[in-house]
């Protein structure tokens, strides 16, 4: 038996046995209610069973499945109903929302898991030649709506890659890695950290998403700022397509022609599976540091910022968060002894003497790392600048904290569905001279979009990633559910999020993808020729449209498209029956 | 009348008054000579007189000329002589030996100065509506085979974007600016140091070239491992192609979905042509270093650049010559007074004692820049990993001989082209692993390439950019030319040099572009699938194929295509006459 990485659970994030310890955190339900106006508590409620899941019935194409059992094994070809359901959806709140209400109509008809890239190559040949949807699949964890099905007519196959996870090359000496794009983060790390290098990318879905994923969508790590982002990184690659393969050769840069690394990069699935890539690695740092600090206001923390990149002095990381999200985060602190409450009151009695108003106050979680000389040196050229701005240092405990739990976010939008609260994100990038008047526009946005429905919005926001002429910014809302109206509502306010980047001049997304999710903004963000153009490749390399259908490419009427993608189906009395 | 910057000499390289001055360097030819193996010198050859150049007759499209004066003044559209002549070529041993043989078969039929996207706009529809070829021309200075027509049915328009040089923006608060991509290269450094900013972009060409041109090419500047090469300093673009404008947001990083900045960049000309460009800038450096270094090997000088690379310490800029292109350099230096000549004899002294083999010293020039700490502190670091690898500090005296001639060294070609030797360079990058393998392949190759021909060669090579996995070696290469059949001389060396870069793993171009003179290797770099996707995107955004046809595209033997381009026409008694 080929060993694969675990799936997520397929009603939420993380693994079937993680789940959000509320108990570790006592502050966190107490803040959420106190912000989303929650007076009378309902009791949880848990996803519908596997077995009430609804599913489709499968569209079979006989000559395809023949095509693959004839190249393939048995174990790598699955319709079981757990398999189906795992693959209907990414990890957005639609995804969620309606898998835990039993509706999976997403999920393709069969999944397959290629072993090497003959099995893709096969696969991809074999659904051209029979009128087949290919879907590929790393980890499940986008989303931006990027992985279920958009189409009922063909039959349609989650290619799953967690299988080919091999490293195929380390060369120590140029500092790259030939790796199989199936491979899982932590596997991915594992293997290198043997021969003391490093990938530098730490995505917060880290644990549960694979580097051909990352590749496909242009993820970003949360150490982005010194490493790159993953398309930074990409030295080269393959990607398998109807038409055949395309190889690039490892070389660090090139003049020859359009870079079609970059036609690959960001293809999310379209075009084909990306079945390998030569990533750029780096030593594994032998030093680093977590300093974190606290801004009088969300605008000297930004300006902070600007002057470290102006510098050419910026950390591996640096996240600041609004007051809001300040606010959420120390809600999120584990239980605190009677001690360090007591050093609380004397800190904030410090920070009251400062001049620091206390519900304008930001947190900045930093990270330093490299050779322990650069690190020393650098960690203290940025602390002075940040002093410059106010900022005051926090010493090294709420770095560690967020070290120690920086994968469990994701974990809370589960449980707070359990409670009749939707909650997810939006995230954009800015030039530095837009990032202020950007945040105020998004957020009121959001905020107006979730007082439309009658309930309180909490909304906040961090500086996620930052680059020499600008930085991104990661929107997180949450509100009560309107019953029975939750997509419709939930509709509304990421429709206003995003509208609110595009029309203050930012990106329809810094590192989550187009999916369907974002797509009626494409073509406001790349123009209606840049569409044209990603159009045509596709029809070079997918002339029958088998990758991935439904993506990158907008409708005539898309939003009409993207709100219908989601909606619970039109209830009948069994599916009812079965999911509540 | 509007500004436009000075074309080069239609002959040669530079501006029309500036060549090489032999008595600045009087051990250059000396050195040459004997090198080349010339005993009996003859006396130089000028080019033929403009008169006498041969001109095809013109293709004229009166529908398309009519579209075009009713949306110009008439002083944007030309059809002189000189002006036919200046476009008809860039400035490789190919164009400038036709040219100075009065062969002009590349030259267009027309040449026409936008001042405004409208123009650009107006010109392409033009064309796409009467079947019109279109070739985009910055400052004519590529040596790759971009600028010449490859077909004569159709009439043929040179692009000139020099009347396109506005400065449209700066955001000093997010370090770009936004800037007509006709301007060249001092003018747009002039405007940025105006606000205290540079863009950081030096290729060797800088005085002769566009800012369109290097997007268009994926020029490397010589400062490109500290400020990257083009690519990467792009933020935004606008492109007008027969289809329309594709236009890109000014962010600094997305995920939305295929990067179409990248469609643009290095497209060649053959999709559209680049208006206007975003870029990243940076401030002016507030210091500047620029020590000289002689490693006792080529192979000592690599390993301190890639420790370099490794412990993330890199100079601006490190260019390590072997030691024919060290012996080079030697040769090309300024006249002596009796004094440093006193000191030389000193310091070579000096290194034998500390054991170099003077034949197999390798000297490196660097750049250090930036804020003034960080210049002191990276300037000692690198200098002591130098040290560890055998190198020896020269002081400050090279390295400010390099600056103040750093973009004169292409006048050379025009001097040896006189004197009936052929000179030109081929480049290619690959990873720090391959570099000495590749390193003596090439030479080996070109070496052997010249010898078949009956003379002596001389060939030279300096690593001109480096990054963190692997870097650019670019090679130089001269001989005395077979009388009568010089064209079929350089084709073959040129053909060996590059085929040694595919055979080897290594790229057919790291910043000179594909255009004519590497398309055959296309597909062997890129993959047979990759060709298809970018001619795909030609497809979409081009359909009519009016822009700069027959690049990106190798044809079914492109060979035999390849080995034709450059080629003197047949001769005719009428232009025989007039060429010589």
């Amino acid at each position: 038996m080929v060993y694969s990485p675990r799936h997520m659970k397929w009603w939420g994030w993380g693994d079937v046995d993680a789940t959000f310890n509320s108990d570790a955190h006592p502050s966190f339900w107490p803040y959420a209610k106190s912000q989303l106006g929650i007076e009378r508590e309902a009791p949880p409620m848990p996803p519908v069973r596997l077995e009430a899941v609804h599913l489709p019935e499968p569209t079979i194409n006989h000559h395809f499945v023949a095509a693959l059992r004839s190249t393939m094994y048995a174990q790598q070809i699955c319709d079981a109903r757990l398999e189906r359901v795992i693959h209907a959806y990414g990890k957005g709140f639609r995804d969620l929302f309606r898998l835990r209400h039993g509706s999976a109509e997403g999920a393709p008809d069969l999944v397959v898991y290629p072993e090497n890239e003959s099995d893709v190559l096969a696969t991809l040949r074999a659904a051209a030649d029979h009128d087949v949807v290919v879907i590929p699949f790393g980890g499940g964890s986008n989303i931006a709506g990027c992985l279920e099905r958009t189409e009922t007519r063909r039959m349609t196959v989650s290619l799953d890659m967690r299988r080919m996870r091999r490293m195929l090359a380390v060369d120590s000496e140029s500092f790259t890695a030939r790796v199989e794009a199936g491979i899982f983060g932590p596997d991915l790390e594992e293997q290198l950290n043997a021969h003391g290098i490093t990938l530098g990318h730490f995505p917060d879905s880290f644990l549960h998403s694979t580097l051909g994923g990352w590749i496909a969508t242009r993820s970003a790590g949360m150490q982005s700022d010194k490493y790159g982002k993953i398309e930074d990184m990409v030295v080269a690659l393959r990607m398998v397509t109807p038409e055949g393969v395309l190889a690039t050769r490892s070389v660090p840069k090139s003049s020859n022609g359009i870079d079609v690394n970059h036609l690959c990069i960001g293809s999310e699935g379209t075009l084909g599976v990306i079945t390998e890539a030569t990533m750029r690695v780096h030593r594994r740092p032998e030093s680093r540091v977590v300093p974190a600090f606290l801004f009088p206001d969300f605008e000297c923390g930004i300006q902070a910022m600007r002057e470290c990149a102006r510098r050419e002095c910026m950390p591996a990381m640096a996240r600041l968060n609004d007051p809001d999200k300040t606010a959420l985060s120390l809600a999120f602190k584990p239980a605190s002894s009677q001690v360090s409450q007591v050093v609380n009151k004397i800190f904030k009695h410090y920070l009251r003497a400062k001049g620091f108003d206390l519900p304008r106050t930001c947190l900045m979680l930093t990270a330093f790392e490299g050779p322990s000389v650069d690190v020393a040196r650098r960690s203290r050229d940025a602390g002075s600048i940040y002093r410059r701005f106010g900022g005051i240092s926090m010493g090294p405990s709420a770095g560690k904290s967020f070290e120690s739990t920086k994968y469990d976010f994701p974990h809370i939008r589960d449980y707070l569905l359990e409670r009749g609260v939707t909650a997810d994100v939006s995230e954009t990038s800015t030039v530095w001279s837009n990032i202020a008047p950007l945040y105020h526009a998004a957020i009121r946005a959001i905020r107006d979009g979730v007082l439309e429905s009658g309930v309180a919005p909490w909304t906040g926001c961090h500086i996620s990633h930052s680059y020499r002429c600008g930085a991104s910014l990661y929107f997180t809302f949450g509100f009560v559910q309107n019953l029975g109206r939750e997509m419709e509502q939930y509709l509304k306010v990421k429709r206003a999020a995003q509208q609110s980047f595009i029309d203050h001049g930012a990106t329809l997304s810094h590192h989550h993808a187009v999916g369907t999710e974002h797509l009626p903004w494409l073509a406001a963000d790349i123009s209606p020729l840049g569409v044209k153009a990603v159009a045509a490749i596709k029809r070079g390399l997918d002339p029958g449209n088998n990758m991935n259908p439904g993506r990158l490419r907008p409708s005539a009427d898309p939003f009409k498209e993207w709100s219908r993608i989601g909606s619970l189906p039109p209830v009948d009395s069994k599916n009812k029956a079965a999911s509540f």
